[in-house]
C-alpha cells in the first residue's frame, strides 16, 4: 500500500458539495494531471472544457436530469473526445485526413484519450481531499451540450465532472469478483461458474442496499443491469456521434 | 505537490524491461486498482486479460507490429470493452437487453468504462515503482487477438498494456500548451489564435526530438499528425466492432 493505491482504493463518487469553488491553481493542477497521461501515437484527441457561468451550469444540470449538484460544485469540467484538432491540422499541412478522422479507430482514440486524460483529472482531484463524479448524464442530450458549449464538428462531449469540496461521502459500492473481471490467457469459458460469480456477487450487492437504505431497497445486481439496459436509453447516440463526423467509416 | 500528483506527473511510456515477472500479489492489486475506478450506472462494462503463456505473448507481439517488449515484460494486460456480461444478464433475467448492448451509447460505455479500469491500473503499476506502455497495435489486428484469447462476442479489445521494471527510462514528451487543451464556457472560437498555438507547440516537439535523437531527427507534431492520419490505418474497424455485435445501433 502507497498512497496512490490507497487514493485508488478510497474512491467513491461525491455528490454533495461545499458552496467553494476551486482555486485557479487547483483546477490548472488538475488539468496539468489530464495532459501527463499517455495518448495514442502522440495524437492528443481530447479537449477539457471547465464550466463557471452560471445559465450554463444550470442547462448542463438540467440535461443531466436535473442533477443539481451538476451545478452547485467546485468546478465541472467536460470531457471531451476531439478530432477537430486533427482537421485544422490537414488544413495546415495539406493532407487527407478526412478518411483517418471520420473513422471508427481514430473516435476509439478519441473516447480513449478523453478517458485516460479524465481519470488522471480525477486522481489528482481527490489526492487533494477533494471529491469527484463523472457524469454520463451530459449524454441524455448531446445536440443541446454542444449548442450550450459552442462545440463543433468532430468533437463529441463524453462526459462531465463534477469536483468540488465534499460535504457527503457516501459508502463504497462492491464491486464483481476479481476473479469474474480477470482472467489468464483466455476469456473466461466455464458458464456455469461464470452465472454462478454473478449470483453470488448479485448477494453481496444486495446485502450491501439492504443496509444502505434500512431494507428499502433490495435489488441486486443483475436486475439492476437488466432494467438499465432494458430502458434504451440515448438511442440516438449513433447517428448523432455521426452527425458531429466521427465513427463514420 | 502530493504523491500522487507526483506519480501522475512523472509519467513516460516504458518500453524496455528487466527480465522479472510480476508477484501474484502485485498483478491482484493492480486490477483491484482497475476495479476501483468509476463505472457508468454500475454497469461494470469492461474486462481484463492476464497473457502469461508465451505462446500467446509472441503472437500478440507480432500483432502489435513485432513490438518484442510486448512479450519481454512483467506481465501483460489486454482491456476489453465488455457487453457479453450484460448479454448473460439479460438472459438471467428474461429482459429484452440485445438494443441497448448494441447500441452506440453502450458501446462508448464500454470503452470509457475499461479505460478508466486501465488508467487506474497503470497508476498503481507506476506507484509501486513499475513502467507501463499502452499497446494501441493490437488494433491492427483484432480478429487475430480474438482467436489467441478466445474473446466472444460482444467484447472488444482496446489494447494492451505492458507493465514491468524498468530497463531504461525514457524523457517525457511535451504537451500541448494547456490554454489548447482546456478552455473555459466554451470551445476555442479564435481559429487563428488555435492555429498560432499549434505553431508555438510545433517549435517545442522539434526541439525535443533534436535533442533526443541528437539531429536526426526534426519533424514537428503538426508533420507527425498529419503523416499518421494520412495513413488510414485500421480502417477495418467499424465492421469488426458491428460484426463483434457492438456499436451497431
Amino acid at each position: 500500500m502507497n498512497p496512490v493505491i490507497e487514493t485508488i482504493l478510497a474512491h467513491r463518487s461525491v455528490r454533495s458539495f461545499e458552496d467553494r469553488e476551486l482555486s485557479k491553481e487547483q483546477i490548472e493542477t488538475i488539468v496539468r494531471c489530464a495532459q501527463a497521461g499517455s495518448t495514442s501515437s502522440y495524437v492528443q484527441a481530447y479537449s477539457i472544457i471547465g464550466v463557471t457561468d452560471d445559465e450554463k451550469k444550470k442547462q448542463l444540470a438540467e440535461i443531466a436530469g436535473n442533477q443539481m449538484y451538476v451545478a452547485d460544485c467546485g468546478h465541472l469540467f467536460v470531457f471531451c473526445a476531439d478530432l477537430h484538432r486533427h482537421e485544422v491540422i490537414g488544413q495546415m499541412e495539406q493532407a487527407d485526413v478526412l478518411p483517418s478522422v471520420e473513422s471508427t479507430e481514430k473516435f476509439m482514440v478519441g473516447v480513449i484519450d478523453a478517458t485516460i486524460a479524465a481519470q488522471n483529472a480525477a486522481l489528482a482531484a481527490e489526492s487533494m481531499g477533494l471529491g469527484i463524479c463523472y457524469i454520463g448524464g451530459l449524454r441524455n442530450n448531446l445536440p443541446a451540450v454542444c449548442k450550450t458549449l459552442h462545440i463543433p464538428e468532430r468533437v463529441v462531449p463524453l462526459f462531465g465532472m463534477v469536483v468540488g469540496y465534499p460535504k457527503k461521502i457516501n459508502q463504497q459500492k462492491p464491486r464483481l469478483p476479481i476473479e469474474h473481471i480477470y482472467s489468464e490467457n483466455r476469456y473466461p469459458q466455464n458458464e456455469s461458474k461464470y452465472i454462478n460469480q454473478l449470483e453470488d456477487f448479485n448477494k453481496i450487492v444486495q446485502d450491501y442496499y439492504i443496509k444502505r437504505t434500512n431494507g428499502k431497497r433490495n435489488d441486486t445486481w443483475t436486475s439492476q443491469v437488466a432494467k438499465t439496459f432494458e430502458k434504451q436509453s440515448r438511442m440516438y447516440m449513433k447517428d448523432f456521434v455521426k452527425k458531429q463526423g466521427l465513427n463514420k467509416q
